[in-house]
């Protein structure tokens, strides 16, 4: 019988939904915890484990562990790192997740220099931040498949991006066919070329509406504004790039090939782009993504994602610090 | 408390999938089924009910009931009504919806007939083949508020494009943006000039594969003719349509305001067509139907779509024999 | 990256739903169908696989195959055989399922003829009636690990019970616990000695709501009866036990360890029963069921439970005829 | 069209758990959120309707909001107040709940003074501690229907308890029946002469696995200290409170009629009780809880039932001070 296993490695706000949902989804036999504080990972999968008990949920094998339980994992989802959180003493600046360089530098090395004694089979689903910074470094400085290894990337900027159209527009988020690409971040961009709605694109939904729809500066501006909204009110951010991570594992665990906006190294000079982690919509093969959707994208967005790769360059070199 | 019920009214092949999912769907109260042989809906709901007792289910109080049921309802869903099946003299031909028309006719006209006599509040959704001319004729021979009253339309046929077109580039379909329109039938036809992997057009596609994608009449004649790859084999289709229904009433309960190609009737001359009924991709809120999307279709795309229009409406009138 | 493998064999009335409901379990990569009418299983594939379009489903790959596909399989689930019906000479009468016998031991015997060519890795359930004997036959006239071969048993008969006795009490069926043993059939006895709701027995349930609650053979005649209700009125009945068959293939892929009244081989003496295959209680590891709980039955169910015995072997005779 | 709709008030670690999980059950139209910071309110509503944004989800309006919402509300969950957490200078010493009572009181007060005013008709679920207190002081000060008005009670325990015999067992927690009554806290009991495993109960399930299983005090004990295994270690415990709170809602809001061990007041003097909430197993109407079960306890078990009323009742005086 074939058993599927993931390892969530960091159980702090996202890591601890990642691992609720993926109780939840019902597809693990088995689901490991690892936190640099033992005790974290103890009480996490403990609190899951009681969780069995109460009628409707799945018996779901929920243990804390250590690397070595990475060796016959399926998925590796990594929400390990510190999060950015509001300044006390300026509770109105918007901190950024590049702040993070320096010490998420430090545990992605870490995390990936004890999986890869472990394993080099399983794919490693990246949540930290800074994100794009985070993937770069593990995909460029470790010797491991480059095609298991990714971020969450742009997908919960998509989702915001979504659910603000059908603010706009007062339909269902999930009517909307749209994305962001680039840096998961401040530099995030919104691919307006590419929305729609059953087809119909900007303009024309503007048109449908009976007024104009807001313009990409502007839309980008109020993406990532409203993860501010989340940040600065709650403290933190988690229900939807947990969500987005389990969508991913998911996909490929049961092999859906689905494409989603993924934060992957970039080595084929696609829009000429540099070598960089940064997200673009791809494809996912049951082994890891295997190719990227090039949609034709407007002046603006080019530049933007250029702007976009060269903040992500800036914020790799600030890991090494 | 607010207690949600919906009503089955014919439990044939199609009617007893959309009770399987909408049992599974855990989000009703009550649900009661209709047949025109009592004995039917009796073994369908006792079978549902007894399976209440199964782990894991929500019990659900399902029922055998009759048009008086429908008095306090949220939804209504008729799958009553014959299905097409294979000419056993002739089991290649192909045979259409439409000529169940005077068949339909009567059953529509009576269901309806029975219906407005308990209310007018519910939002009923149609399935019965000849789907779009079953809809006209409940529509506009009935006082009922015409919002209320859609037919699943060409969400199955959307379905199917999108599962073909899934199988083309070697993704999952839910990655595929793209609807069929017109008559839920024969001379439905993919909006091809909508078509979209993450703002990727059909050419774009085809280019992304390697190899351009199929042209529209070949696409249309694919997807038509992929049901019959279901009737011709299993005799009867079902288990996308019910699902569509499904998906359509949950959509109505919890107010979710999604876009959906489904069929009501047109009478505001969108596309220059005559007062019909017919799929579109159309805005659904609480109470019903809202309004339509106008995508902008291409010649080739307005002729199909008025050849669909003529085709429903000699439909219409073959009901009346 | 694990995948998890399922096929169905048979896709009648059963099979169907079988099919359905573990598709919307979103649990497998991959499910094959087959059965003896290719036809059959490709309509049916084609009409699950066009659905994965439907937004909100798993995109599971399904498709017609045939026993080599068991190769890699993780489960079999066997719908295949006839289903009793009703005489249509006198539609009133009980048909049992060990009529049944002689046409589906030439059926179990070659599926599994069919499947041990290919694994004796899989776990198989079997649905096919007259279950108890078609399981025996399996287990015992096939090199097959013994573990691994079991069958539905009395976990419908058990819905169906819990079912009544929710009806009688006005509560939902599973805040009862209670089963029933034996022959999956009209020889089923309800454990009565061991349902509770809460721990409160059938003596202090009836003092709870008022009333005494009706003997065991007034229990055991009403299930029976309840089947009858299911089969008489609709033709056959499948949601429950397609329901139960999926449950048990979820407790083993994910490795639940759950307990279920399966039909299992029984070598033990266990009751002193002979060595006959009958459902009673069993503990289900992942890779198949590993031992029996032994309540302590009264006299009357120990009697009832040695006629299921014999009528169950004596239809195993039946089925070399 | 019915809408549902669900107030969440207080959103730290377990109502945010709560909301996380009542928008994954696709149930509701509308979720508001109440806290007593209006930021966190609003950043965990953001965060959830960000969400809907993800593929998979419903689309559920999800907005904060303040006690005016409770007008139609269907059901109220209150998971405001202080949690219990461990003493930074004692960080073994266990905290206990019952220390909570003073500021809880307040809380209580203070959400039932803002409710009453706007509803007298939502079903309110408390999980606040310490919550039998929480729950007496609801029910009695405040003229609201008695039978709207309960606690999770014992079932986040009846889980721990069933995951604990399970470990014993080496089975899935929910094969077990099985519960523990009295207060939620460090009196609360297992009522072992109750638990069975399809019938067998604790001496038998001991002779099953060949050594007897703990003593009933052995047993109390381990179940209370694994709240500590969460609490010490994590910080908090939420996911299986959250999950018993919205497996309640659902009862109620789709009619299931099941029995749980719930807080409820106690005033008809069963068990020789006095009048005290505490938890007891207890049949759950659509408009509320109806009545209770009695099962025969053994001394040990009424003697620990008492003991569990008189702490409680003495929280509920600490709750005046």
């Amino acid at each position: 019988m074939q058993q599927s296993k993931l390892v969530v490695v960091g159980l702090g706000h996202v890591g601890s939904y990642v691992l609720s949902y993926a109780m939840d989804s019902g597809l693990y036999s088995e689901i490991v915890t690892i936190d640099i504080e033992p005790k974290i990972a103890l009480g996490e999968a403990v609190d899951q484990a009681q969780s069995t008990g109460v009628m409707g949920t799945t018996h779901t094998y929920c243990h804390a562990g250590d690397y070595s339980d990475c060796k016959d994992a399926d998925i590796i989802i990594v929400a390990a790192g510190a999060s950015i959180v509001p300044d006390p003493n300026d509770p109105e600046r918007l901190p950024d997740r590049s702040e993070l360089a320096g010490l998420s530098g430090v545990v992605v090395r870490d995390v990936m220099s004890n999986i890869v004694q472990h394993t080099k089979d399983a794919v490693i689903i990246f949540i930290t931040n800074p994100l794009d910074a985070v993937v770069h470094v593990a995909v460029t400085e470790f010797d491991y498949p480059t095609h298991k290894i990714f971020g969450t990337g742009t997908m919960l900027d998509s989702a915001r991006l979504r659910y603000a159209i059908g603010q706009e527009l007062g339909i269902d988020p999930k009517s909307v066919t749209g994305y962001m690409i680039g840096e998961h971040g401040s530099t995030a961009l919104p691919a307006l070329s590419q929305v729609n709605v059953f087809g119909l694109g900007w303009e024309e939904l503007g048109q449908w509406r009976g007024s104009a729809l807001p313009s990409a500066p502007e839309m980008q501006e109020r993406v990532i504004r409203s993860a501010y909204d989340v940040l600065l009110n709650k403290g933190w951010t988690n229900a939807g790039v947990a969500r987005s991570a389990n969508a991913l594992a998911k996909c490929l665990l049961i092999g859906e090939r689905s494409v989603h906006p993924i934060c992957t190294l970039i080595t084929d000079g696609i829009y000429d782009l540099p070598e960089v982690s940064l997200s673009l919509p791809t494809f996912i093969e049951p082994e890891g993504w295997a190719k990227r959707l090039q949609p034709q994208l407007n002046d603006w967005e080019i530049e933007q994602l250029h702007h976009s790769a060269k903040f992500i360059l800036d914020t790799v070199e600030n890991t090494k610090q």
